[in-house]
């Protein structure tokens, strides 16, 4: 473990006395901010699994995106299963005592071998659970073996709808479990089934948006910044939204001009009370779920007024070819995280219910530091946390990793109670449709 | 990791098959085991620790001891830390989710470092997992500081009674954990407090019997067999009790003979069924706790006829200097486990709630395969386990370590649920008196 502690990206900014004050201040009030959480799992009960992309710019620690179908399970250290194993397990003894089989459903990226090595690991920590795992294809119509490069098989079967319930041949499901975030909406075969659905299907990115889960994190970011005595800006990014743009026809620019320089004049204040010099910037992306998709940074809101054909075009579809019309505003974090190699890196914490699992580094080789690294077709390479952000130590100071990555847990965990707002939004949405 | 797994012991028989059929068998129900375990947790919360003595014979594999006040946290694989937080912090959000400062109360072994090592070491996981933590002393009039020799600093404060509430000097404790088994009663300063007590006062070794552990122990291994379908002898240790017994006087032999003579003659024919060679014996103990005191081990019920001096004062006298007067008749189980310089080992797993935590080998250099190992005074080397017992692998053979640790889990599991059914039928037994 040492080793992987070495490899470790580290700070590159001298700008971390602020960052070294809010670990300080949640590592001193750690039993408050654990009982602080125990009560909000009470409330509501967190999703089956999320992730957190964080970034750390030294003087602020804020999350940018939560993923409701995280797809990084194989970039997990290894080396840490039974705590994997063990927070399935204290979900499925709260939530679901007599489950036995279940049916995970994966995105339809049938030839990505990464995505692939994901449903596989994901499908042996279940198993390792003690669960029966088949995993079901929403496009396949014969069985289909891979073998991983990792030396995992993965067999992916053909979907059946019999009735109210989804099975695959000779399974009966009691669960259904989705790694999809169902950007292209709800597919028939999914609706009005029998058998629970994880996470609900009102999470999928045709509904879900990202203005609503940041507003939650804002309000659940005050609460805790209040508990704990901080400025809740840093930890929570500004944003705004604008409804109804048309890239292709550069309509609603007035908004995105107005709304960007809302964010930046915020911004720039909070840097100038905090002596930061660093530029404020904004990051645009399409306000339901992208992938990586339609994303840009801007540095005023002039830079809307101009847009060339290939930024219009890069921007107005997200992922499976949508068209963008709600955008999202939100204050650009920069990540000082960097490898010894100066590739630029950011954080990404995976949770199992409310248990913090540790995570991964996503590092990019040919970004900077004002830029989202989650894109496609560039090479990033995944590093695993040498530690598993569960545990802080008062004995080392606020900056080393151990410490450092409890307060990416803690961080991740109050993305995690907006999550589960977000999902009680949905169920009296929902009650509200029965009802009407 | 790897390291640690190459010098664990390892089996020295050559009786293995009926073990790896056992271990077979409960890594292929491992989904339904699994399930089972999670129904028992849903009738009857555990207790929020316990540690559990195995004997593996190559051919059988139980239970021996069952202990509510574990006191070898410090022997644990600090490597997996975060999986004992994270018990620690799913038993809180369950059962106590307000929780925040807790009461530590440990042995009076005040000169015992090992020991103190195990109550500093419970004490950083308490703090670890968010909470707030101190640790009274029964015994000590003024605060007392101790520097371990690992390095940790352990201070026991005098204990307060304000009222119906239990504290130390400006602490308010919301709940009291007993790391005191209670042998030799329940001091009046602990009795009607208003803050919860944890294990419950009925748990002390005063009021709890090996024999009704082990007749909750045997239903729970025979529900279980039928459920995987194998021999329930193979992993539960035959028993018997008398009462009444005074070694010093001679009273009560006729009742050990007969007892001792009728759980051999049950192993002898199991024994006989699976082929087995190795001779029957038995275990006599205080049907108390003893803490490894007033144990011996015996071939024949004729050995209890005439008893030495030496061997009467052994066997009459328990922790604390209490008289044994009910008897504990278990049928031994050899243990094959040896280290590579031929010591022999029993491995003692460890839980936090429904959580396997690992657990460890006590290592006894000059005891045989044939007698317990837990002795006082003689050299014991504690090995900790190098996996965690949480995570059986199908791709390894049976016997692979990481197999057996998943079959310790189980058993050690089974112990526990018998545990769980011994508090409540405490619970009822004090509604009964409060009723009266």
């Amino acid at each position: 473990m040492t080793e992987v502690l070495q490899d470790i990206p580290f700070l590159a900014t001298d700008r971390v006395e602020a960052l070294l004050d809010i670990e300080r201040h949640l590592i001193t009030a750690q039993s408050t901010i654990e009982r602080w959480f125990r009560g909000q799992w009470q409330r509501t009960p967190p999703p089956f699994y999320a992730s957190v992309d964080l970034r750390n710019a030294g003087f602020k620690l804020a999350p940018v995106d939560t993923n409701l179908f995280s797809a990084g399970f194989n970039n997990l250290n290894p080396e840490f299963s039974p705590l994997y194993v063990s927070a399935i397990q204290h979900y499925l003894n709260q939530y679901y005592p007599g489950l036995e089989r279940v049916l995970l459903i994966p995105e339809n990226h049938t030839r990505n071998l990464f995505y692939l090595e994901n449903v596989a690991r994901l499908r042996e920590l279940l198993e390792l659970s003690g669960l029966e795992v088949r995993v079901g294809s929403l496009i396949l119509d014969d069985r289909m073996a891979y073998n991983l490069p990792s030396g995992n098989l993965l067999l992916l079967e053909p979907l059946q709808r019999i009735g109210g319930r989804l099975t695959t041949a000779g399974f009966d499901a009691q669960l259904i479990l989705l790694n999809n975030d169902l950007s292209g909406g709800v597919p028939e075969i999914l609706e009005h089934l029998e058998q629970p659905v994880l996470p609900p299907l009102a999470a999928g990115w045709r509904n879900r948006r990202k203005s609503q889960h940041f507003a939650h994190y804002r309000a659940v970011a005050q609460e805790l910044a209040e508990v704990i005595d901080i400025d809740p800006w840093l930890i929570d990014p500004v944003f705004r939204r604008c409804q109804g743009i048309d890239f292709m026809r550069s309509e609603g620019r007035e908004c995105l001009v107005a709304n960007v320089d809302a964010v930046l004049e915020i911004t720039r204040e909070r840097y100038a009370h905090y002596g930061i010099r660093q530029r404020p910037f904004v990051i645009v992306k399409a306000d339901a779920g992208t992938y990586g998709m339609g994303i840009m940074t801007a540095y005023s809101g002039e830079e809307f007024l101009d847009l060339n054909r290939r930024e219009r075009t890069r921007m107005a579809k997200s992922k499976e070819g949508l068209p963008v019309s709600d955008v999202f505003i939100q204050e650009g974090v920069y990540t000082f995280e960097q490898t010894a190699q100066e590739a630029v890196a950011e954080p990404v914490v995976y949770m199992i219910g409310q248990q913090v699992l540790g995570g991964f580094y996503r590092v990019h080789t040919e970004r900077g530091r004002d830029e989202n690294l989650n894109a496609p077709g560039a090479h990033f390479e995944p590093m695993a946390f040498g530690q598993t952000c569960v545990v802080p130590c008062r004995k080392s100071p606020p900056d080393a990793p151990v410490n450092r990555y409890y307060a990416y847990g803690v961080i991740a965990r109050l993305a995690l109670v907006a999550a589960t707002r977000e999902m009680a939004d949905w169920r009296l949405q929902n009650a509200l449709e029965v009802a009407q």
